[in-house]
């Protein structure tokens, strides 16, 4: 049994502790919903109020040049780069998560003609079966085949133009093996597209070692990027040459300031970029990355397991006969940086835990999910927000008509 | 001949003129590219700070209830509207000019079975014939077929599926007629997709009477959104129902927060939604367009089309001689509120001109591009920038390797 002295040793052990003042959180509150919406580094307002009143405000439109606002999808898709094990030149930031999707999942399928399935899983994340689902209504002959996860490999076959995966599972955390997957992909001449963003800062990620084709993720999460951050792709350089993106605009041409009139697609993976950046939420998602890539990653990708184990363990000890059951994988190694519980009651179970001060959400229809960041939770959080969780499940103070009126964001 | 007596009368009588400080812009400059990017209302750092430190930092996820933020969307749309004449369930920010293109225009073909051509004129905005080029080689049967703009409304006919135009030329400054060609497209059952890039905020626009079927545009230029600021896009309500996004991400699903596995449209115009509202260029675009709906617009629209005409004048009477060539419409109703004038040396001469404090910019092959933003543009800038024009070519100061060595963004 763990018990609170134990916790607070390994807080004092922990070599990722300092980084907690390099956030802006309010007090009374443990925030375990970072996998939603990342914390506020300290660093960011600063960043963000000087690309608002000098780069914007004093540098107005030369500020493209001299504030390099232009080379920002290259320059922070080059930092992305190094948390997921990728080459610089292969990764940009750029529109949002579900537009880079679309992007890469129609570049794919025209890489591989003659197949005609994008070969998912049921129960992905809604905007990855939603765009999917858009391209077959879109292109002629085009399928989405969803089999249960623990089928997929065996269903990749010469219909398959691309696998379409999750790698953490945004509701279980379940972690799927990338390199084993795409391996099976190619060996049956199929592409796989890997969607990082429960992924992208939580867990260990090396794209280039598991030979990966395509990838997006997501700003805000593990990032701190902040609300609706621009998201990234990738591109594996040996791709670059020949898919095309189907958002063919002016960013993405060869020489955009020609103002030619006839599209010639950029070099390498320029052609993916497609508006005019959002420079502000560029600024913000920057600072997040730099202070990402400040951290040790095996000391964070360590702490992030302890935390979600420690988690698992105090509410199996003591929430037991609450109610609640493990929705995630039991294993460290099989689970990305959040965990997530069933129970019956789970939204007004968390909004009356939101209402005590610990922030997680809920997922229909019927999981309480908590993620755990490395850089700004700490041992002593997962067992406070466990004491409370008990004493809410405990009291039954859940089950009111306030906890149970559903809100616009769930 | 008007003299500068006769300009600062312009100025003291100016209805307008209090809104210049309402600007943060810096000293020593005439900001004439805000075609380009608009400059930075005094009020977006302190709402872009608040939305940073407050809203994010302090409300964390559970802004996008308490903050409204997941009403972004709408509610700016629906701002939005006002300016350009549509109710305010027609119109969404989302996204870039360029991504809303694409939904638009896959809609557009959509909604016109049968129907393969979309109809535009050469030298449209780049980003618009590129959109279209990547439409027509993705779909099958989809060709895009260029006229020039006196042929258009003879060139609709019963192939032409949707005709593409931009309202306001982004070099020349030359206005279509919306409602006239609108009606052409009608006459020949095809809709009409209006870019109003270059027009929302700077002309009169009334979508409503003009028919419009769809419209796109920017929130970064007349609208002061900040660098990069979210897009917006336009909907008639008799089309919601039948159009459909190719773009389906999850914002545009009926019941995002169900967690579904099927995508099921969105109501109205809502559908057009695809990703998470990226909010702090959400923040700056609402503060630039509260700040434009405060002024008087036919005080606004009148002291445009001064400005350019006051140009053109000063320009032809004080620039005579000295290579400048006219490439605007000379009529104040057939432009936009920009004026170009065209120069062998436009690249050089215009980055002299900058160097002394004028900011307009360069388009190729030979523009000088000049935005006249009667928010915070007054008469006597517009005096000495011909001045200073003046001086530059009758010096030769322009003739310079600096001045000819190009930048990444022209």
């Amino acid at each position: 049994m763990t018990d609170l002295d134990t916790v607070r040793q390994m807080d004092a052990a922990d070599p990722l502790a300092a980084f907690r003042q390099r956030f802006l959180l309010p007090e009374g509150q443990i925030y375990l919903d970072g996998n939603s919406l990342g914390a506020l580094p300290r660093d960011t307002p600063a960043r963000v109020a000087d690309t608002v009143a000098r780069e914007w405000g004093e540098g107005l439109v030369g500020s493209w040049n001299s504030a390099d606002w232009i080379g920002a999808p290259q320059r922070i898709g080059a930092k992305i780069a190094r948390v997921i094990g990728a080459a610089p030149q292969e990764v940009l930031v750029a529109d949002s998560t579900s537009v880079n999707l679309f992007k890469l999942l129609v570049a794919a399928i025209g890489a591989r003609p003659g197949r005609h399935v994008i070969l998912t899983e049921p129960g992905n994340f809604p905007t990855d079966l939603y765009i999917a689902q858009g391209v077959a209504a879109l292109l002629p002959r085009v399928d989405v085949r969803t089999v249960p996860r623990a089928d997929i490999v065996a269903a990749i076959d010469p219909d398959t133009a691309v696998v379409l995966l999750t790698h953490v599972h945004y509701k279980s955390g379940a972690l799927f093996d990338m390199a084993a997957i795409t391996r099976a992909a190619h060996d049956h001449g199929a592409l796989a597209l890997w969607d990082l963003s429960h992924s992208v800062g939580a867990v260990e990620l090396d794209l280039t070692a598991a030979n990966a084709d395509l990838a997006i993720g997501c700003g805000y999460k593990y990032l701190n990027g902040g609300p609706g951050a621009p998201a990234f792709l990738y591109v594996a350089a040996r791709h670059q040459a020949t898919l095309r993106s189907p958002l063919t605009g002016w960013m993405g041409h060869a020489a955009p300031f020609d103002f030619g009139d006839d599209y010639a697609a950029g070099a390498g993976v320029n052609r993916f970029l497609c508006g005019t950046p959002p420079i502000l939420g560029m600024a913000a998602l920057e600072v997040g990355v730099d202070l990402w890539l400040e951290a040790d990653r095996a000391a964070l990708f360590q702490k992030s397991r302890a935390l979600c184990s420690l988690f698992i363990e105090l509410v199996e000890q003591r929430c037991a006969g609450l109610g609640l059951t493990l929705a995630s994988p039991a294993a460290a190694d099989a689970r990305g940086s959040h965990v997530s519980f069933a129970h019956a009651d789970g939204y007004p179970v968390m909004q009356a835990l939101i209402a005590r001060g610990v922030i997680g959400d809920f997922r229909a229809p019927d999981v309480l999910r908590f993620g755990f960041t490395p850089l700004y939770i700490g041992y002593e959080d997962v067992w406070r927000a466990v004491e409370i969780l008990r004493d809410v499940l405990d009291s039954g103070s859940w089950d009111t008509p306030a906890f149970r009126a559903r809100a616009a964001v769930t």
